[in-house]
């Protein structure tokens, strides 16, 4: 089990960055220098400045709507097994709304804020140690639409690169199929809509 | 103060009608029977079936991405003052999410789902004394994207209305003026970006 971390006990963040400070005047590539476990409860962490920090149940409602589970499976010949799994979550906003990129990536304790397309910004968690704290957020308080679905196969993607199997071609091929079912019915990549199990292709 | 209702002891809603039956299977236009006070806690209320129920931060989670507050002034002659204010708050989705949409009207306690455009459906809140209670959720639970500059001249348009100021000339004009400043830089109506106060316009 290589996810010790996240049974360890649930400590607070240091702020790390001003939620606020800096939000519209550029890209922030670097991610946070100590990432720790996430605060799981909905009550905001740190006495501080409450009125800024975000309780897990609004971060799952505004994911819900705004949130984007991926996996990606890109050639790459330098590995083994000819293929590499990127999976990520991304939630993209107007640049007007960096701010609250920056809370999300202040409530996460880790990501990367970037430029998605034009006027759109996006925060950005990759990172299978970043990305397991993700599914077990996702896991205490589960998302209410049919993203729900994309969500399931993401961690399933997530537990099984966590035990290496990506790395085999069984588990490499069970990837792609669990892959292949998120965010069906997605007119916009951006936002995409998986489609519900039971219902018609849409 | 017309806002009693609002004052009074928290109740339990009754259901109302079950969270996902019926659904998918055509409009919901009905409203409840009878709409009692909002649960303002973060607790999702009623000790029955709470994986159905919402909390009020996901709620507003939700909203900050995926709804709308709008406020429609169209002329109407049979009106003393020739012009109907038509405040509403809505949230679209798509038809696979109606549940969604029908947990939300379960946790309001009211509102109509009806087909939007083509696959996308919403839930849309009317009359004052409804609309009332929402301003007072979002009040309590503040949004956290620009969309709060809407919502704080659409609560201020429901302050008035209860006050029957929307009845007068000032009134109407000071509300054309509120309702100008709402959901600008949208480039989609069901999905406004308020231009944040001091930002450039976009």
């Amino acid at each position: 089990m290589r996810v010790t971390a996240l049974n360890g006990p649930k400590v607070q963040r240091e702020p790390g960055l001003s939620a606020m400070t800096g939000a519209a005047s550029g890209c922030m590539l670097e991610t946070l220098k100590d990432p720790v476990v996430l605060n799981m409860s909905d009550k905001p962490s740190g006495a501080d400045n409450q009125q800024e920090r975000l309780s897990a149940n609004w971060v799952v409602g505004f994911v819900d709507g705004e949130g984007c589970f991926f996996v990606g499976i890109n050639r790459q010949p330098s590995m083994k097994i000819g293929w590499q799994v990127l999976p990520e979550f991304r939630v993209v906003q107007h640049q007007r709304d960096v701010a609250v990129l920056t809370q999300l990536r202040q409530f996460f304790g880790f990501g990367q804020i970037t430029r998605n397309h034009g006027d759109r910004k996006e925060l950005r968690i990759r990172g299978l140690r970043q990305l397991s704290q993700v599914v077990a957020l996702f896991r205490k308080h589960p998302l209410r639409t049919v993203k729900r679905s994309s969500f399931d196969c993401f961690a399933e993607v997530i537990d099984m690169m966590m035990r290496d199997d990506h790395l085999t071609e069984e588990g490499l091929e069970k990837i792609r199929n669990l892959a292949s079912r998120m965010n069906r019915g997605a007119q916009n990549p951006q936002r995409p809509y998986a489609r519900h199990p039971g219902s018609s292709p849409g």
